[in-house]
C-alpha cells in the first residue's frame, strides 16, 4: 500500500504554520497533495495560494467547504447561496479535485430535521449549474450522527447517494472514515457509490477511545479503533484507487506538535497503518 | 395526549435518592411505571425491590439492563453471558415488561466491528431460550453511533431488527429518541418495527445544543431539538401506543435539582412536548 497518495488536509496542521509553511512542509515530506480550508486559502490570497500550488505542481485533492444550507430566512438562504458561488469560483482557481460540502444541520431553533434536509437538497441543487459550468464536483460529505443538529444533517453514505441521484451529474461524495466507519451497512454503501462512479475523496484519520471532545479529539491514524485497511479494501474493490487525504482535527495533541513531526507521522502511518 | 403512561426510567434520578425515596417520589406525582437500573435493584435487594413494586402496584417498563456481549476471550463471553442470565431473572423477579440489552462495543483492542457485532448476535442467542422459559422479552437498545466503539456497535432501529428477524421470537427493540433521532431511515425503520410486533420500549429526553458530554448530557424533553411528537406519531403510527420512559443521564443538570422538580417537570413536558 506504500504507493498510495496522501494528501494532507491543511486542517490536520493548524499549528501556527502559514499556508506557504504548510506547503513547504509538505513538499519536505514528499507529499505533493493537499487539501485546504477557505480561510486558509484567503489568509494568503486566492491568487497567490493558486500561484503556490501551480508553481509547486501540487494536486489538490479538495477544498472545504461550501455548504452550510439551511437558514431560517430566505436572506440566509440567498447569502449561504452567493457564499457557495464564491467556493466554486476559489475551488477552480487553484484546480481543486472537488469542493466539500458540509451541508449543515437545523436552521435557528429548528426541529425539522426532514426540512432542513430538504433545504439541504434546494441548496445543492441551486448552485449545481455553477459547479458544472466551473468543471468543479460537489463532493457532498456525510459527518457523523453526533453532528445532526449543528453541522451536518446529511448523515450516511447511503443518505449523500439519494441526494446524488436526486440531483445528477456534478455531485458526489467525500467518505471521511471517522464519519462513517460505525455504519452497519458499509460495505454495501461504498460498492454503491463506487457504482454511480460517486467517490469524489477518501478522508482518514482514527477514531480514539474515549474520545475527549465532539469536534477536535480526532486521532492519528492507528491510535484509535477504525479498521482503516478494511475500509480501505471496500474503496478498492469500488474502483476508487484515489489519494487517502489526512484530516485531523486534533486540538490537545496533533495540533500542539511540530508541523514535521505531524507531517512524518503520517506518512509512517499511511504504511503501516491504512 | 396527555393520557399517555409517563414511566420514569431511574437513571433519572440519580440525585442521592434510594430505590423507595425513587419510588415514593413518583407516587407523589401520580407516576405509576417505573425502569430501575440493576445497581438500583441490588441496592435494596432484589426480594425488596419486587415487594415495593407489587405492593404499590407499579408497572416496570424494564429493567436496565443486561448484554456487554463482546469479549476478547471465552472466559469474558462466558461471564457475560451468566450475567446475562442472573438479569433475565432478576427481570422476572420484579415483572419487568423487557429486559434492555446495551450490546457491548469493541472488546479489548479489537477494530473488528463486524466481529463483535458477530459476537452480539452469538451472545442473544444463547441467553434467549432462557429468557423466553422466564417469559422475559429481550429489548435490544440501539444505541447513538457515537457509542459504536465503546458502549453498542447496534446503532440503529433496522440493524436490531435484522437481529430480531434472525433469533426469532423473544427479541424485540427498545427505541430511545437520543439515540436514532437523527435516522434518515427512521420513519420506515419504525414502521418495520411495528410490522414485526417488535416495539417493547419507548425512551425520552432530548438531544441538547450544544452537548457538552458525550454521555452525561442529555436535555429534558423540549430543551432540545428532537421533534418528540413527530416521533410518537410514528410509533402509533406503527401500532405501538405503550408507555413513554423518561431516561435522562444529566450529571450536571438534572441529578443536581431535587427529585420532585425532576418528575413535575417530566410530567409537565410530557403534555406538552411530547
Amino acid at each position: 500500500m506504500t504507493n498510495q497518495t496522501l494528501s494532507i488536509n491543511l486542517a490536520t496542521l493548524r499549528n501556527g504554520w502559514s499556508f506557504g509553511e504548510m506547503v513547504d512542509g509538505c513538499l519536505r515530506h514528499d507529499i505533493t497533495a493537499i487539501a485546504p480550508w477557505r480561510d486558509q486559502v484567503e489568509s494568503v490570497g486566492l491568487a497567490e495560494a493558486a500561484r503556490i500550488v501551480k508553481s509547486n505542481g501540487l494536486r489538490v485533492t479538495g477544498l472545504c467547504r461550501g455548504g452550510m444550507f439551511p437558514a431560517a430566512t430566505p436572506e440566509g438562504i440567498a447569502k449561504a447561496n452567493d457564499d457557495n458561488l464564491r467556493a466554486i469560483d476559489e475551488a477552480a482557481a487553484i484546480g481543486a479535485d472537488c469542493l466539500v460540502l458540509v451541508v449543515g444541520g437545523l436552521p435557528g431553533s429548528s426541529k425539522d430535521i426532514v426540512g432542513a434536509r430538504k433545504m439541504v437538497a434546494d441548496g445543492i441543487a441551486a448552485m449545481l449549474p455553477h459547479a458544472r459550468a466551473a468543471g468543479v464536483p460537489l463532493a457532498i460529505e456525510p459527518l457523523h450522527p453526533m453532528y445532526a443538529a449543528d453541522r451536518a444533517c446529511v448523515n450516511t453514505i447511503d443518505q449523500a447517494l439519494d441526494l446524488c441521484a436526486l440531483l445528477g451529474a456534478g455531485v458526489g461524495v467525500a467518505i471521511d472514515v471517522y464519519h462513517v466507519w460505525w455504519d452497519p451497512n458499509l460495505a454495501a454503501a461504498i460498492l454503491r457509490a463506487g457504482a454511480m462512479r460517486a467517490i469524489l475523496a477518501h478522508h482518514i484519520c482514527d477514531w480514539l477511545v474515549p474520545t475527549r471532545d465532539m469536534l477536535l479529539d480526532r486521532g492519528m491514524m492507528g491510535d484509535g479503533v477504525i479498521d482503516l485497511k478494511a475500509i480501505r479494501f471496500m474503496l478498492e474493490a469500488a474502483g476508487y484507487h484515489g489519494p487517502q487525504e489526512v484530516e485531523i482535527f486534533s486540538r490537545d495533541t496533533w495540533w500542539k506538535r511540530p508541523g514535521d513531526e505531524v507531517l512524518a507521522t503520517c506518512r509512517e502511518r499511511l504504511a503501516t497503518v491504512c
